[in-house]
């Protein structure tokens, strides 16, 4: 059940004509603040304005017809919930998501937009594994959960091997939350450039795989408050764990407000739309967290979903 | 001094490595919306976020070796400044910036930055064009007027030109300020498809354009209260004037409700960050006021320097 680089292959051959290749986007000011060569790999213009499209598509379009005709369930605080959403609208599958009942307002909407049935709950009293599984027993659905799943990570994948085909670099930059992401990003940053370092970048606030990285144990957070919601999960899975450890070069953590910082520039500057969660990688390097002088880097702006009435105090 | 469609061609000669050619982006739901088929030219990245670079940069590479030495004058209340500003030190040409006490700060800092001297005045007390002519006499510099000027003018139809060499269009939509851009767009777009309808696009609050283009009768606004900064302006030029009246087909009028709702959806369904005059030409498509179902239609999004701290009330 591990991930290879051919699976990531046959993950891009899936979207095509479906997702969207998303454009690089370069700016002088980047450069020359920073010294290097920068390469935005722009997921906020990716379908439901995040890379998550990517796994959700390549997972379901792999299902057998009984599995179509059952429907798929999944977990989610966000974009996966959005991304299985169109996906399963897409290919005529029976979608139920269970959500937070705190999930951002833009992400629920949407969510339902697509046309899936939402389910929320309390994440204070139930666990949403727990209750996920429980439903989809019941009504015999497939669970594809946000990012511990070889089918989620070689979609994801796809994001960083477009970017690495378009651009040769010398370091890929993917923000982590689950892992989902930055293991694909790995596997398919070596794959094509065979020397590249991939680092990942997790807000302090929630730096569990960080310490899973530099411990070697998997290691958890708790509700952790960060701005980055879609970094909010509390531990890699144990697919994504094995794959970070394995081909992930660096993990590091940024502040709050380097993620604000980060975030502002990206819309101000760059006239970028990104998500907090979207801005983490871009916030390492803005930040002077990390710092690659002469060289090129790839940064994933992982997505757009921008809920502006929260985070309208920040401008 | 009136301009033909080879000096557009002329000009993207010399914008070529110095302008971005911004992309062109797409929307499912926007073609759901309306039935059309929508091509955002993201003029939003270009550089100084705006347009306005294409003409500037134009009108100064003409400039004699004198002309560079004693250096450029320039007024305007945003984007014109920063782009003078810029192509001006590109170019190693002095600049000095007349601009309006009441300028969006974002812009009054981004033309400093770029190395220009700036001089406020009070509009309800002096004329720019009346200081800007003095000052320009007391130094030598000559004076590049933000629209009414066929360098200018043909440096902006260079955004056009890009869009419908790169995309056959059955109609283009651009915002009307002092008409630089919408001319220019007018004979781009005439010079490279034919027959292509080019509509202009007013704050009903600042309709001096579509009264001019209705009336054949030059009509005036005075310091319109519109949230779209960059039409503002109070008529028309002598040169645009005529050449809205000879290229242009139409100049329809959206209400401030309907910018705004506009520029809210670029932000938060396209990921793309766009100023109020930016957002002009798409109100009219989004809200309804023009409706070209079945058709091709290019759409200007002319800047992005958005002054959130001012906007942020909208969210």
């Amino acid at each position: 059940m591990s991930v290879q680089f051919a699976d990531i292959e046959q993950a891009a051959l899936r979207l095509r004509g479906v997702a969207n290749a998303t454009p690089l986007h370069t700016s002088r000011t980047v450069n020359a603040l920073t010294g290097a060569s920068v390469f935005f790999k722009c997921e906020n213009f990716q379908r439901v304005g995040a890379f998550k499209f990517r796994g959700a598509y390549n997972a379901l379009s792999q299902f057998t017809p009984e599995q179509r005709k059952r429907g798929v369930l999944t977990y989610s605080s966000g974009n996966h919930a959005q991304a299985i959403a169109l996906a399963g609208q897409l290919l005529d599958i029976p979608r139920l998501i269970v959500m937070p009942q705190d999930a951002p307002p833009v992400k629920l909407a949407a969510t339902r937009g697509y046309g899936a049935e939402v389910i929320l709950y309390d994440k204070h009293k139930q666990t949403r594994e727990t209750l996920a599984e429980s439903l989809a027993q019941e009504r015999g659905m497939t669970v594809i959960p946000p990012y511990d799943h070889p089918h989620i990570v070689a979609g994801q994948g796809t994001a960083a091997l477009e970017l690495c085909r378009a651009q040769d670099v010398d370091v890929v930059l993917a923000p982590c939350g689950g892992g989902g992401l930055l293991s694909g990003t790995a596997l398919a940053a070596k794959g094509v450039l065979g020397r590249v370092r991939v680092v990942g970048v997790e807000p302090a606030l929630a730096d569990d795989a960080t310490r899973s990285f530099r411990t070697g144990r998997l290691c958890s957070v708790h509700n952790p408050d960060t701005i980055a919601d879609g970094a909010r999960t509390p531990s890699l899975g144990a697919l994504t764990f094995e794959l970070v450890r394995r081909h992930v070069d660096d993990m590091v953590t940024v502040t709050e407000k380097q993620i604000v910082d980060g975030m502002l520039f990206l819309w101000q500057r760059m006239k970028l739309v990104v998500e907090p969660t979207g801005a983490l990688a871009f916030a390492a390097l803005h930040s002077g967290v990390l710092k690659f002088p002469g060289q090129r880097v790839g940064v994933l702006l992982s997505g757009g979903n921008a809920d502006f009435s929260a985070l309208k105090h920040l401008l």
